[in-house]
């Protein structure tokens, strides 16, 4: 008799992305004419870069005649990119890292859901709260969660608040943890760390041989001089922590896919009985075993967001951006609503007004003003009376989305 | 102190492919004009069909476009993909598969390796032998292998053996086993079973609830009648099997990256107290969880294998291939040398001659006559004494390695 993996049937049946899309279609139906603002989901609405766009055409023109066909490449990612990356996003900005630490995969959904492959079901897992639901979700799977108690809250993870009460930088753990994820700037709330603040949490993993899971997909729209852009600007990072980075946010890659996973050579995880195990080996061997590489074609347009052309069209893009999150972040404070975020993040955290819930202010947006946002409470019980609007609408929609939320009464 | 998966501590050290070609590489260094011809690996070398180049390069101008750029997409596929995947490839052949049993992905070895992460890991897995060796590898990281024992074999794997002896037909467990993984037409025998066959194996599943991991990669390739192109040709299939596919080697997408996996929903499993449980549902909480879809301009390119010039450009090219496995197996044959495979495959699995070993053979062919194989022995205990020849070469290519094969010294 075939046995399931018996984890899976403690998970909540909906994701929330999905929920929010079921009361949107249900509005639409209902109300067919209502012009809906989609300020929700962390989707991106600008084109790809061109740079990316002509590095596509010729890629694909390559694998039309067999002297220029590609088929299996490295599944860590072809050297014309992974030579990119390291040249640029670390060797730049003074971080040794080696081609042989960065693996190129289809997105960070996928490396932050598949990094547990390589961890044992023992360890004890903190998670900042709120946060991306990935993160929970894949350790549900993975039976590190225990069991979802009626506050919301999975009985073995350790939950790290964020709210406006500790200025949404998370405290050291009272008692001792094995994984730490942290996402900076931060999704949902579009929060940062600084770089003594993200030392404490370097430190802590080192005294206590821990391991940081650092998710920075949204490092391009730092704006601000002492928010690190990579964990591994704190020394001693290389020895416990693992970085994600993605394309999506980015460079427009949502629907194009590509994103890399640093696991350096000195970080190492260890046996039950205590034995170091390098992780950078582990994971090399996962990914070769369980994935075939990123489309060729999609690798060249990767690249090409560092030619000179490539990095201008994604700095105007991101400015662009970030822009509309400027636009949101003042009109709901001139409107008397706490803010916060959208300085070096696309996501603007807004407190709920009158003791709102999460999903009550939703429904209110939605029903009243046709804007989708994103319960905040969806990320988390911190995030209860919060909601996430992001800023990858368009410029005019965003300034509609503004003039409407004016009309709230507080 | 963070733990390892101490799973991945049993695997060997290096992965098939990685050992041939550092063979290779280390002949080449040594003889730096030989001219080598590889037989090896299954990679293409045909390029892509030319409507799935004008596929991609429309999808990539929709991309260089506010009004036609494409974000996130449905994780399990876009329905202009999926839609024509349950027509052509099961519709059309009387089969009933409904578009939310489809889940496209970025390829079989992913979907075969992460299958498990659905699956209990008290499982009894039986595997054909030889056998793809990620069938194996990631049920070791997943706890289910057992030990590696001297013969080679693992302590909880439930071999199948295939072999001239029973004309490649796997016989059933003496024991009783909860999955089975069958490849067929097969990698690496490139031996089909008939319809009868694989019918023993459905009315076991059925009999015993155990699951069926059918991986028909390669269905493209049969030319003969009673060789069945799904499993769900057979009847009751649907309640006990998964289908992978793949376009990899049906249109040369081993770079390219687009394959598809079947779960119906007639499917069920069990939870340790013997209650049902859906596997679709678990599969798509796991797809839309630890995925984020294949890439835009991938799907098109998918698409468009199925529209009439894409079939013919897929078509001819598969011919080629077959052609070039036909005269691999005359050539060998005419030699004296026993072969298998290579009718309903662009495998041919080939008999070691004069007792050798196949990694002997491998040697031998290599360094005399400058012909890259793959050891059988690499794909499982019961591959020992064979060899694997594919037919994904040039026609010049494949021709001259048949002369130089004829040079062999029985």
């Amino acid at each position: 008799m075939v046995l399931i993996n018996e984890n899976y049937t403690k998970l909540p049946g909906s994701y929330l992305f999905s929920e929010i899309a079921r009361k949107v279609n249900e509005f639409k139906i209902a109300h067919p004419t209502a012009d809906v603002i989609r300020l929700g989901i962390g989707d991106v609405t600008k084109p790809l870069p061109q740079a990316s766009i002509e590095a596509m055409h010729k890629a694909v023109d390559e694998m039309a005649s067999a002297e220029t066909f590609r088929g299996y490449g490295p599944e860590q990612g072809y050297d014309f990119l992974v030579n990119t990356i390291v040249e640029n996003d670390y060797k730049a900005h003074g971080l040794n890292i080696q081609t042989d630490e960065v693996f190129v995969s289809d997105g960070s959904k996928s490396d932050t859901g598949n990094i547990g492959d390589i961890l044992g079901t023992d360890n004890i897992v903190a998670i900042t709260d709120p946060v991306y639901p990935v993160y929970i979700d894949t350790n549900v799977m993975a039976g590190r969660a225990g069991d979802l108690g009626t506050d919301g809250k999975w009985t073995k993870i350790i939950y790290l608040p964020c709210t406006a009460e500790n200025n949404f930088v998370p405290e050291l753990p009272k008692t001792k943890v094995d994984i730490i994820y942290l996402c900076y700037p931060n999704n949902p709330s579009g929060t940062t760390l600084t770089k003594s603040e993200l030392k404490v949490w370097v430190d802590y993993a080192l005294e206590n041989k821990a391991l940081i899971l650092f998710d920075s997909a949204y490092e391009a729209y730092i704006t601000e001089d002492d928010v690190p852009h990579s964990i591994y600007e704190i020394e001693g990072a290389k020895k416990v922590a693992i970085e994600f980075r993605s394309f999506s946010k980015t460079a427009g890659f949502t629907g194009t896919r590509c994103a890399y996973t640093v696991v350096p050579k000195d970080l190492m995880a260890y046996t039950s009985k205590g034995e170091e195990v390098s992780l950078n080996k582990l994971w090399n061997r996962r990914h070769t075993t369980k994935f075939n590489g990123v489309p060729y074609v999609i690798q060249r347009a990767a690249e090409a967001c560092y030619s000179p052309e490539g990095k201008k069209q994604v700095k105007d893009t991101i400015e662009y951006y970030l822009n509309n999150a400027k636009i949101i972040r003042e009109g709901l404070t001139e409107q008397g609503l706490k803010v916060y975020g959208g300085v070096n993040s696309p996501y603007i955290w807004v407190k709920t007004p009158n003791g709102m819930s999460s999903w009550e202010f939703f429904d209110y947006l939605l029903n009243e003003l046709n804007i989708v946002g994103t319960p905040g409470v969806g990320f988390g019980p911190s995030g209860e009376g919060y909601l996430r609007l992001t800023a990858f609408g368009t410029l005019e929609n965003t300034k509609e989305a503004v003039l409407r939320l004016k009309k709230i009464k507080l």
